[in-house]
């Protein structure tokens, strides 16, 4: 079986719009057993979608098409199917009733242009959409059959759940494959293959299919097979190879593996953020239910702030600087016993462009963590792979690090005991 | 000039990674008026890599390739360049030297599999890295100027800008097309076409392009021409006629264009923030400088927070709930204070899943604006598009509510000024 996906549209060429559908398709058809083959963008002229279809359709079974159903003028992909398909356009009356009415029921004005949504090509079946005014339509032609779908993500994932799942879900084996994956922050990508070789090759052997996925600080690890024992032992023998730097699994944010073993202690956190800014507290709560662990954050940007909110003295800001083990550790402190919860983050760090010297580069970041009888301190120079990358590996490393102490296994990692 | 785009990778066809690439390079393509012409995504197979790249080069120009070039057993992009342009592999001992000192300055092991990223074409020119290990090459064969580059799209746009754009800017007319933007909060997409109806014909007529990025709350209209006084009549007219949505001009961020307005009145602001944890100080701190304007942030998730942070009474948050008008102007007026601040922002909301009523459903946000003499209130129920839909949109608004202070119009929108 071979599936296809084309999308139409001359502002995903130009930058206008990220392509966002050629990932919903794919994550859905990965989870049956299959894949997307290939995948093209083109834009919107005739020809090229004449020419792109033909293509498409000489090596497809099944080929999805998205974008180009729209009222404005630019939208034609669906004279190009007919085209494509020898099969001329006619319009669809009953559609057509359905569009003005649901145009009435909204207050909105029926306008020439929105009749072009109710033409479609002669043999084509009408895929009728709740969420649009922009109906897909299928259309079998070269012996592939064609899906032709609205191109906003969320048009497009409706018509996809409703018409195309259904067709691949009858090609495929039988429903979904076991999946298991591992995060990791820390090593790099070739780093952890090489220490895990043996594993890998071993759960390859099996039937496995073992990918890494790279998302810098982050690596995941994903591995399906459709024996569900394979893929356990083939994560208990990563697990037992890759050292001590797992913080997540079953593709869970760093934030979200926090608050499970959060919730299971029963503890609270809290994070004092200077180069972070409050990114810190966004990714901790941005999945629900983190008020059960989470109540308060500082956000000390400047060394008052650091002084007014925290209790950081003077004097240890003037001779160590912001950006020190002192500094940092004494924001934990302060942050604890302030918020009086049982853990406290901490971080500060030069995130550039500038404010780096010699001797405290961009890309230098000091991190403080703070328990009830403890405090642990970490000094990380990151690669200045600029602001944006700094600040959000800072706000990863400091959740790890808490994540760890969690895992009660800090100490194998490079962070050192202060008391 | 024909403009090609290949991406490499099975991740991208299965849905674990979302391509990203392509949007970048179109994006620096349209600025300097040249287009992507086509796109495509393909998966790590030998064959399929170099028949996609015999199909491009044909049709092809400039191409650019991205990812495979990373260090693990998938990572294969280089060897079918190799064999695409009949071009053996050679491994360079200058870049392995480099990428040796790299990974000791960083204190990781240089293992096996890094030498593969040290391999290169014989006839390709390798285009040096600052930022990763890998490094991209460009090759020329059938006419065609293939440029292969890291998929990482960090590392993709650091060698994009370094090696990609200036090719470009030698095949363009000259220079960068004249463009201009504006940023709009608050209508829709045809809300705004509506209303601009009879401007965007004349600037269309006149020889502009103008083209609309939803990235909902957020609409961009983009104007470009060779005629620079087209552009700005037609962003004059966009202007009168538009209302007082505008928040930024010329791409810049919301944050961005709330910076500037701080800088110019000498003025600093701080944020209270209960449903966005901290999404509005990780914005505010988003581009460099900030700390010029901004000192103190709040993030107070839990009513205690609000109590013992901003001085919010127990009695405010008994009698209207944390997710009041009350209860958020006693916010921006503690945060004002307490961090001697000319602005105050402060936001509390319903993000969602749970936690919605009759009375305050999902969507349903608070805001409060505190500045020396003043304090203004307003209240929305944004769409229950998901937690992160209802968060970003209210970090987005409170800042928006402070570029139209300082502009002068918060009158104009539906914000109610308490005293």
């Amino acid at each position: 079986m071979h599936l296809s996906y084309l999308a139409v549209g001359d502002e995903l060429l130009d930058g206008r719009v990220r392509e966002a559908n050629l990932a919903t398709l794919g994550d859905h058809a990965r989870r049956l057993g299959l894949s997307v083959d290939d995948a093209s963008v083109i834009g919107d002229t005739n020809q090229t979608i004449v020419d792109a279809l033909e293509a498409a359709s000489r090596r497809a079974d099944i080929l999805v098409v998205s974008g180009g159903l729209g009222p404005t003028q630019d939208d034609i992909t669906r004279y190009a199917a007919s085209q494509w398909a020898s099969s001329p356009i006619e319009l669809d009356e009953q559609h057509l009733s359905n569009l003005r009415d649901q145009f009435e029921a909204r207050g909105f004005t029926f306008t020439e242009n929105n009749r072009r949504q109710c033409e479609f090509p002669r043999d084509a079946d009408i895929l009728a959409s709740d969420v649009g005014t922009a109906a897909g339509f299928r259309l079998v032609h070269n012996n592939c059959q064609a899906f032709f779908l609205p191109g906003v993500p969320s048009e497009f994932r409706w018509h996809v759940d409703r018409f195309v799942i259904p067709r691949l879900q009858e090609v495929s084996d039988g429903g979904e494959t076991p999946t298991e994956s591992l995060t990791f922050l820390g090593p790099g990508e070739s780093g952890l293959e090489n220490r895990l070789q043996s594993v890998l090759e071993k759960g390859r052997h099996e039937g496995a299919r073992i990918s890494f996925l790279a998302n810098s600080p982050l690596v995941t690890i994903e591995v399906s097979a459709t024996d569900r024992s394979v893929v356990d032992e083939t994560i208990a023998g990563i697990r037992e190879r890759s050292g001590p730097w797992v913080i997540a699994s079953n593709r869970e944010s760093p934030a979200e593996a926090l608050a499970r073993r959060l919730e299971s202690a029963g503890a609270t956190v809290t994070a004092a953020e200077s180069c972070t800014g409050g990114w810190i507290g966004k990714l901790l709560t941005d999945a629900p239910g983190a008020s059960d662990w989470f109540e308060y954050g500082y956000v000390t940007y400047a060394n008052n702030a650091k002084i007014a909110m925290l209790g950081v003295s003077e004097s240890t800001l003037e001779h160590h600087g912001a950006v020190s083990a002192e500094v940092v550790c004494a924001m934990a402190d302060g942050a604890r016993s302030r918020a009086d919860a049982d853990w406290a983050l901490a971080v500060s760090g030069i995130a550039g462009p500038s404010g780096g010297t010699d001797a405290k580069p961009v890309g230098r970041v000091h991190f403080g963590l703070a328990g009830t009888d403890e405090l642990w301190h970490h000094r990380a120079t990151f690669p200045d792979r600029g602001r944006a990358y700094v600040r959000r590996t800072s706000a990863l490393t400091a959740i790890a690090g808490l994540i760890w102490r969690l895992d009660d296994n800090l100490d194998a990692h490079d962070w050192s005991r202060i008391h």
